[in-house]
């Protein structure tokens, strides 16, 4: 038995291990491709193998680790250990038991948890968050979601809280990957801002934003396809994220007038590739919203970086380890 | 010395006073207008004779009563008892200290608070908020003023939490009282509303409203103005408080989105004097912008009405006094 705990984050696209020792120094990672087809039992295969890897890495024995964290979308179940209504997942029907089949494949207790709200905790705790009793965690990824810390605490509401990228910037706006019209996410989520940049170009827009992304073998505008063509100065990806930093702007400060939070931290694939130039950029958009402008919350980049959500999910293993039964 | 305890609501417009006994019943009250002229002394010396008025109407002297609590707009500094940034209220400099001159003046101790957060605790403690743990107060008024009470306790953030008024809900939207563009209040807030039908008006549109307004001596579209001409079918008062309508949907539901709470309670002059029909309008058009769709929060009429401030006022003195000191 290690006092090493495993950390996953499971995400629509990609699977990240980490295998963090006491001090949460990263001993091993790994990140492996989600499954797009077949079913649960080849996400939960993906995320052992992911493990393993990291483990492997480490130097250590999966079935020793002290305990396993999984940060996963849809809707968790902590106490049950499952997950339902994972869309992003191959053919996730009901309430699949994540905790029960990875840790009999794996050997070693597993801890489920809301992936953006396990990032957001891990920053509080050890990353960019950690002078704040309060704080917003803003993933600016695919989607943007959110994570709430409220004095020291996850505020996780009936168990739906922090969907700050649904929140509606503009009434009758943009539809939204959702479904809904005028979130924030509808400007400001990769997925949306790939979809406008295919309508505009269909349109007749010039942009090199496709290009870079097969010169770089992608089949999709990912972040580092943003930031390069930014770096070019592409008009269309300018004006695209600029459009993102605006509804950015406008939903986290109406999040803050709402809360008050001393600290908004931005993380998720755009966030953190992007960097502080852009979250000084959103904190500036935000600036002419807010309500009590003489005091806005600290912005910051999430310190973690891309390996957050798996260090937090190592974290919760740790957690709930430490915990006393009953 | 009694176990009443008396409560102000201090606005910008009326104060109302109320005595209250143990088990919260009212046993006297007042209302009075609040000085448009002159400064803060003669806001204290009106509160001061509100007060006195609903003693004397519950038989009780104002140096006997075991508190004293007050509602107030602006910047609270409930420690130490000022208030500052009072922006209705006539030749507001600095922080006031309206603990110790309202003290001085009735001879009981004064406890101060944001005028919408007691309301909220107040609905939470004793009126439509009991049965939840979280919940979000929208006061529909003049503005639109919000208040929290997250896991059983208010929740004020570094002290300006819960403007859920000033929430965007259209990027470069309508110009707001607060200055900013498309906050929610800039289309629900009964001055907004007032100030967009006065431009209508100029601009050629029919409506009853400033007929109203003057046949019930009023020089402001009050919520009783508004609640007769939507009784008439008035067009023009009909559109707008489905633009009203709709903002607060499109607001509250952004709102919700981030906290996941399990209720919503209107109150306010609009909120009050509509009443049930309204709150259930305002329900159906926050669910097309739910995330969580398939568990809208409970949404009630704030069950204290009118005088819920004042009450929840004399809570706070109640309250504070039963906490031991240091």
């Amino acid at each position: 038995m290690t006092s090493a705990r495993g950390g996953i984050d499971l995400g629509g696209t990609k699977i990240q291990a980490a295998i963090v020792d006491d001090a949460h120094d990263v001993l091993g990672q790994s990140r492996h491709e989600t499954p797009t087809t077949g079913g649960p039992q080849d996400v939960i295969e993906a995320m052992a193998a992911a493990l393993e890897e990291a483990a492997s890495q480490a130097g250590v024995q999966p079935a020793t680790l002290a305990g396993v964290g999984v940060g996963s979308p849809g809707y968790v179940d902590e106490r049950a250990g499952t997950v339902a209504s994972a869309r992003n997942l191959p053919n996730w029907e009901g309430a699949v038991p994540v905790g029960e089949l990875l840790s009999q494949r794996i050997g070693a207790p597993v801890h489920l948890g809301n992936d953006v709200q396990v990032a957001t905790d891990a920053e509080a705790e050890i990353g960019a968050g950690r002078p704040y009793r309060s704080l917003i965690g803003v993933f600016w990824g695919t989607g943007v979601g959110g994570g709430l810390i409220l004095d020291g605490r996850p505020w996780l509401g009936r168990r739906s809280a922090g969907e700050i990228g649904h929140m509606v910037v503009k009434v009758d706006g943009a539809q939204c990957p959702c479904g809904r019209r005028g979130c924030m996410e509808a400007y400001a989520g990769r997925a949306a801002m790939e979809a406008r940049a295919r309508k505009l170009v269909e349109r007749g827009a010039k942009t090199d934003l496709f290009k870079i992304m097969q010169e770089r073998g992608r089949t999709r505008l990912t972040s580092g396809v943003w930031a390069r063509a930014l770096k070019r100065g592409d008009k269309l990806a300018v004006e695209l994220v600029d459009r993102a930093v605006e509804a950015l702007g406008a939903g986290i400060a109406s999040a803050v007038n709402l809360l008050d939070v001393e600290a908004v931290i931005i993380g998720g694939g755009l966030g953190i590739r992007l960097g502080d130039p852009f979250a000084q950029r959103i904190a500036a958009a935000m600036q002419p919203h807010l309500f009590a402008d003489d005091t806005p919350p600290a912005v910051h980049v999430a310190a973690l970086g891309d390996l957050g959500g798996a260090i937090g999910a190592a974290l919760l293993a740790g957690k709930r380890v430490e915990q006393p039964v009953g």
